[in-house]
């Protein structure tokens, strides 16, 4: 039995005609219409194949024409069938000093609008709510102070993060997780739990630029799969490389809201990936950092929902979704779980009680879903007012990705244009951008920017917008 | 010019008499007065000869009746004038599975008196004010909770750190300090800035275990290095040990209260010890975690205080001092710094801002220091009774430190016995102690107990340590 989705197996077919020639470079693509007729397969089976083509670059959607096949190698997207060149370590150290040096220009200057911010803007945050539980927490709990908190984090809280998962249709065992000090220390101490310095490790292209520094950090070895907004790593990219001839000991993959394309994988996709993983012996790391600022009817399923051996780890932090100033992660190892323990132990101790009690207290609470629910409706608001403006302002030729959720817009620009460049020149009128070279060590992105639009629109943040629009504008 | 201080030329003038066999196991050993003319030096210098001896475990006292020469390899000692066999990386593997298992042992029992813990009683920390100080703190500043913190810490606390070191004569700058999750997180930092996994460090023996399981989940090998409640670490045995053949990338001490000696080395021995590693190219890593619960009139310096090279990396933690449930540590890493700082940024990003700023609060005061000299008395008191009634209850032939501060006591029982035994048989009763298994992995301690004394002294206390007498007494 063939267990290649439909779709997947149509997409492939077509792939095959453009490369043996039989469709050719500018050429018209079927379209949805006939597609569905031709092969007897649904709306969405259809509209599904012709994605899938677009994220390995060969076809380009044209307004009110249709689809046309295009040079698969276009530098505009991550390169589709031809896989990144595996970077060698001693390449790939930079990445950190690059992203600091970014990070300190930032920092040196004074800023006026922050678009390299992921979070979202404070007053979105139940910080009122938080303060109050804490005072609570901390005036009624005498122990607090004068206990050591246990490695594994507070119970409370693990039980609530268990009993929360089941909305992602996510076994979690609270005996089983561990708390951590935020993302970064769940994804430190997974990827510590299973590689060794010099061993591979492969992510998304682009991906995070903070996963890169922690993948530095350890000495590990990065290849960059590419990766659309649409679905999400390449599935067929990633597969060849797990063929070759490089042992690929983890994967780290940000599933749901991915940083920074936004892409949300399908569920076909979630439970091949976990499938090729396990097949492979490479462990795959999910961060779901994101997950909770998804807008969808409904329930999103996580990569650990598709785990059947129970060798995936799960890593996510409450950060981006309940306070900044809040530094809880957490992590569900499986199968790894007493060595990520032992990892906690002597990396860091238990994370301090008080954070942890006060937030449990909000988040057992109707409350804290109702908070999601505003904020995520809210977020999409700012994502459509941004989006506009960063398409009325920019240059033509400039796309944006429309994520179903979270703060961030993916921003590609005629590629020409250095990100780079304006990441400089906006910061001398103090405007924060996050340019696309940070997130990949693949030379890639230099044409693309990300936009953080976790405050709500204002006067200034369009202004902000149409300055970097005149800046690109602006013959150089 | 022989820069070996006097006292050490003269003890290894009579460690070769007692090797070649001119002073004989059993005969007695020149008198304090004796030694005094014969060399023209001061009580204090003839008093070091033989302490320096003593440490070497070739001079035993025995009451009222002077100092005898014994034989030097006594297991009762740290292997004294043989190094050590240096441990393969797979031998080392394991202690954390060993101290581990105790502590899982410990937990699942029902403890009613805990004598195996560092950390004072509740009642003798400033936890109400530490409390007071935190609700202030989170009333007064509404940005606590919106703002993520930055890599370093807090600039308050860092300044409040770096001008209470001087107390210490140490210098420390408040930019280039980086507040950690405990020292357990400041150590790790140290580590990985400095090796490689497969490279070797040196540690103490015995130390703490909590070191030894940091070194092992970095896949560190490590070499240990016979150390003396009087003067911590032989000096001797650690230069016989960088001239070898293995190159040591990093050596871990505990100089002030060392945990489980107890011990504090004289000024010149942490001069020489610094100078000693300079000149090696290894990597001093100074835990000062203790430094605070020392008593004395006059101040103590740190190793970092004679650092003239920048190399030293100084940790410590306000956790013993001020409370359990307070995790924060710092790291000064001298010309490590920058990578220190890349490392915590990848590691866990900055600690929480909230108990940062209620400590400071609270450490900017004179309270603070009224606090620790109290805190001081009460523990010499609580030491005092506990070693009394040790002596009172145990087996002759025990023998137990005498530190000059802290909450840790290191009882050597006659070699007989098995601390380990009695971990298990007390345990069925409710009485948790430290077997010295634990604090090494070259099965050199089997015969020690540490016992802590951070509780008052109380019927309950004396009861326990009476039973813990009769079973080390009971046939067994």
């Amino acid at each position: 039995m063939n267990t290649t989705p439909l779709y997947r197996q149509l997409a492939n077919h077509y792939l095959d005609a453009i490369r043996s020639g039989t469709l050719k470079t500018g050429e018209r693509f079927p379209s949805i219409r006939l597609m569905m007729e031709k092969h007897a397969v649904s709306l969405s089976t259809a509209v599904q194949i012709c994605r899938e083509l677009e994220d390995y670059g060969v076809l380009e959607a044209r307004p009110r024409s249709g689809n046309y096949i295009r040079q698969p190698d276009t530098p505009a997207r991550p390169a589709p069938l031809a896989l990144p060149p595996p970077l060698d370590a001693e390449a790939y150290v930079g990445i950190h000093q690059q992203v600091s040096s970014v990070l300190k220009a930032s920092q040196r200057a004074t800023i006026k609008v922050n678009f390299a911010s992921a979070y979202c803007a404070p007053q979105l945050y139940p910080l009122k709510t938080l303060q109050d539980n804490m005072l609570r927490t901390l005036r009624q709990d005498p122990h607090l102070l004068d206990t050591a908190g246990s490695t594994c984090g507070h119970i409370a809280l693990r039980n609530i993060l268990a009993r929360r998962a089941l909305t992602t249709k996510t076994h979690l065992t609270a005996e089983r997780i561990v708390i951590t000090n935020g993302a970064t220390e769940a994804i430190n101490l997974a990827l510590r739990a299973v590689t060794r310095p010099g061993d591979t490790v492969a992510v998304e292209s682009p991906t995070f630029y903070g996963l890169l520094q922690i993948l530095e950090s350890l000495n590990l070895r990065v290849l960059e799969v590419p990766a659309s907004p649409h679905s999400g790593i390449n599935l067929l990219a990633l597969e060849q490389l797990l063929l070759g001839p490089e042992r690929i000991k983890a994967l780290i993959v940000i599933p749901n809201l991915h940083n920074p394309l936004g892409s949300i994988m399908p569920d076909a996709n979630k439970a091949r990936l976990v499938q090729l993983c396990a097949g492979h012996d490479t462990v795959l790391i999910e961060d779901d950092t994101y997950g909770d600022l998804v807008e969808t009817e409904h329930p999103l399923s996580t990569l650990k929902h598709w785990d059947r051996t129970d060798s995936l780890i799960y890593c996510a932090s409450l950060n981006k979704t309940l306070a900044p100033g809040v530094r809880l992660g957490w992590i569900s190892a499986g199968k790894w779980h007493e060595r990520v323990e032992m990892l906690k132990h002597t990396q860091s101790h238990g994370c301090e009680a008080l954070s942890q009690l006060a937030v449990s207290a909000y988040m057992g609470t109707p409350s804290y879903e109702r908070y999601l629910r505003r904020l995520r409706k809210t977020l999409t608001l700012q994502r459509q007012h941004m989006s506009e403006a960063i398409q009325r302002y920019f240059p033509q030729g400039t796309s944006v990705t429309n994520p179903r959720g979270g703060t961030l817009l993916w921003v590609e620009l005629p590629r020409e244009y250095s990100s780079m460049a304006l990441f400089h020149e906006a910061l001398k009128v103090g405007i924060l951008i996050s340019p696309g070279d940070i997130f990949s060590n693949a030379r890639r992105f230099g044409h693309f920017v990300r936009i953080g639009c976790g405050a709500p629109y204002s006067p200034r943040i369009d202004e902000a917008l149409r300055t970097l629009g005149q800046m690109l504008k602006r013959p150089s």
